[in-house]
């Protein structure tokens, strides 16, 4: 099976958007050994996408097409499909009952133009959309399938990952599956990381190894191949054992686990809450636990200290600490997290002060960070960052850093 | 002349990069005015490009490629190019030169097949590389356009608008140039816009309007097209007057202006500080603010108060309102943002208090969420949403319609 990508919308041809959602589609393919052999971005006219299709039905047996499911009349390409296929459209009961429930919650006028949505290609598979209105399709017609994806990668991604894929593994006779798993590191670089597992990386055949980088945190995929899904998890199993044999310390996670996640767990399963006095970072870090459902378990709060004067009047740090050792200091992020456990009475406090750039700070380098960390019962510890990143690189890198340093501590 | 943008590279198959050469490509086109009326991205195949290639030819009279111009085995977009146009290959001397200099400088060895790269197609035009070695080609034959890019970036976005539209702009006849404005709105969904400016959209030819929704905003892209810059300027502004008189209170900025920029600015230029409340939105309004160089002149901080007892006890509101009234509530809205405004002293007090979801909330619906506004010497406001995405769709939404009503306030 090879497969071709169809992005429809003007935007695209006129450069507004580059098209990332044929790059998500691909990689996710790629992992289930589907081949992807084009993609193809088209404006919102019926002629030309129609064009389009012709083209690839004579050259891939599985068509996915992004974007011009929404309400508007510039997006029509279901409609240009059905015409192709020589089908018509249906409504979709369900979706139809979402979006009035949508309108209806948000107390918002439906507009008749809404109603278009919840059409469906006659005879195809509805695929739900659960962070938006227009549902996804999938249909097999003379041999070829098509399915029809809506354009907002927030929309995409979750339909596609979720409904999409398993419904056109569906339709693989293959016996041979692709198993992939992610192994994810933080406080070491790529480079070293493969300087340390070099031999393993370049002997390995089944799974493999693949290093890659990203986020100032590293992650290698491990890729096997096997009929059977349990031996599969074996080989996978073995690598990863031999893997963390060398480089565990810096592993945290799997697949799409992040620091923050795995950190909270770690909280929640010791039953220990957090607050936060964020200089640098500004509200980041509590923001990246606040994205997270159940984390009113575990954060109590915490300050937004951008200020000296909000340092003093709202955290308590001493007058003397700022004269003598500034904000960007070990005594100025030992006294933040400190301060503000006892402020929001939580079981660990954590502070984050530092010179995010792009300008040095009172003779302290841009990338200069302190990361505060007061657990009751211990001594409160304090951990210095030099980093190289722009503003918010750093502000997210600190963030990160965070949640090493606190997980070391825990662990 | 309507042109195809055709990427050449594996990589973008895989999914391991998008087509941001497409998108740069496309961008430089519109301003420039040729209509760009397909993108194409095929592997490094000579089969499926040389297929692609007739395609292209069936239905553009421009074709320009990028990638598969560098020195090894799998570059091969000139060989396979040639053949598709049966015409060969030919030395460019002043190529060869600069590659052979490029080596000497770098006291690398060259290898034979760095030559290659100064091979073009016979005929052609070559396009001078600034920043990398392999040179572009432009070439026309039996009517239509050929151009050819190298792949990375950095050397192909300085070749194609130093040399690549001047080129291309050579073989037009037309003075005509595309000058667009983009208009960006909040607060009304994008149907709703549409059903507004129904007539107005319908009837626009010259310049065009074209809406697009994305991350709760509304943007409407003008395109005029004119001879004189200045006549186009007055035609946008004559739309822009006629679409502000119909939906301007949704308006707040053009192109890439975002809501926290905008909103960011009219504090600066009002010298009006701000604090923040962000129970709902755990730090994500001041992070969003913080991300901007020269916060610190608006923001004097905030605090995170995700439970009711910090509510109480670091921001002081009445245990009788969240006996009353919940947290969720305008009563606790409103002394949650005049209490963080009196606690740091600064000249607005914004807050943040909802049921961010997925689950319901002492009987408040996820998605129900109350703005609280405290300005200076003007008496409290709340705002009161109802909200239907997902938990981080709700914050992220909420944090904009926190710009959108300060926004409202102040102008």
């Amino acid at each position: 099976m090879n497969a071709e990508i169809i992005a429809v919308g003007s935007e695209l041809l006129l450069g507004q958007i580059a098209n990332t959602n044929a790059q998500y589609i691909s990689e996710q393919l790629a992992e289930a050994g589907v081949d992807v052999y084009y993609h193809t971005s088209v404006g919102d006219n019926p002629v030309r996408l129609s064009q389009a299709v012709k083209v690839a039905q004579g050259r891939a047996d599985l068509l996915i097409f992004t974007g011009g499911l929404g309400p508007t009349k510039d997006d029509l390409t279901k409609e240009t499909i059905a015409k192709a296929l020589g089908t018509g459209l249906s409504m979709d009961g369900e979706a139809l009952e979402s979006i009035k429930a949508y309108f209806q919650k948000t107390k918002r006028q439906m507009t008749p133009n809404n109603e278009k949505q919840a059409l469906i290609l006659e005879g195809s598979a509805s695929l739900k959309n659960e962070n938006g209105m227009a549902p996804g399709m999938f249909l097999k017609k003379d041999g070829i399938s098509y399915m029809l994806l809506p354009g907002p990668p927030s929309e995409m991604r979750p339909m596609f990952s979720k409904y999409g894929i398993p419904a056109i593994l569906g339709t693989l006779k293959r016996k041979e599956i692709i198993y992939s798993r992610v192994l994810r590191f933080f406080g070491i670089g790529e480079a070293q990381l493969e300087t340390d597992l070099e031999e393993l990386i370049d002997t390995q055949t089944n799974p493999t190894i693949a290093p890659l980088a990203g986020d100032g945190e590293v992650t290698l995929r491990l890729t096997a191949k096997h009929e059977s899904k349990s031996v599969a998890a074996e080989l996978l199993d073995g690598v990863e054992e031999k893997i963390l044999n060398v480089v565990g310390d810096y592993f945290y996670g799997y697949d799409q686990d992040s620091l923050v996640e795995v950190g909270m767990k770690v909280l929640k399963g010791k039953g220990l809450t957090l607050s936060c006095a964020e200089s640098l970072t500004g509200g980041l870090f509590q923001s990246e636990i606040t994205t997270l459902p159940g984390a009113s378990a575990v954060l109590k709060g915490g300050v937004v200290c951008y200020q000296d004067e909000i340092k003093k009047k709202v955290l308590s740090v001493r007058e003397d600490t700022l004269k003598q050792h500034s904000a960007v200091s070990e005594q100025c992020a030992l006294e933040l997290a400190e301060n503000v456990r006892t402020l929001f009475a939580s079981d660990i406090g954590i502070s984050f002060t530092g010179v995010a750039g792009p300008d040095d700070l009172d003779g302290k380098k841009a990338g200069t960070v302190w990361i505060g960390l007061a657990v009751k019962d211990r001594p409160a510890k304090a951990f210095l960052l030099n980093l190289a990143g722009g503003r918010n690189g750093n502000r997210k890198r600190t963030a990160k850093y965070g949640w090493h340093y606190l997980l070391k501590e825990l662990t």
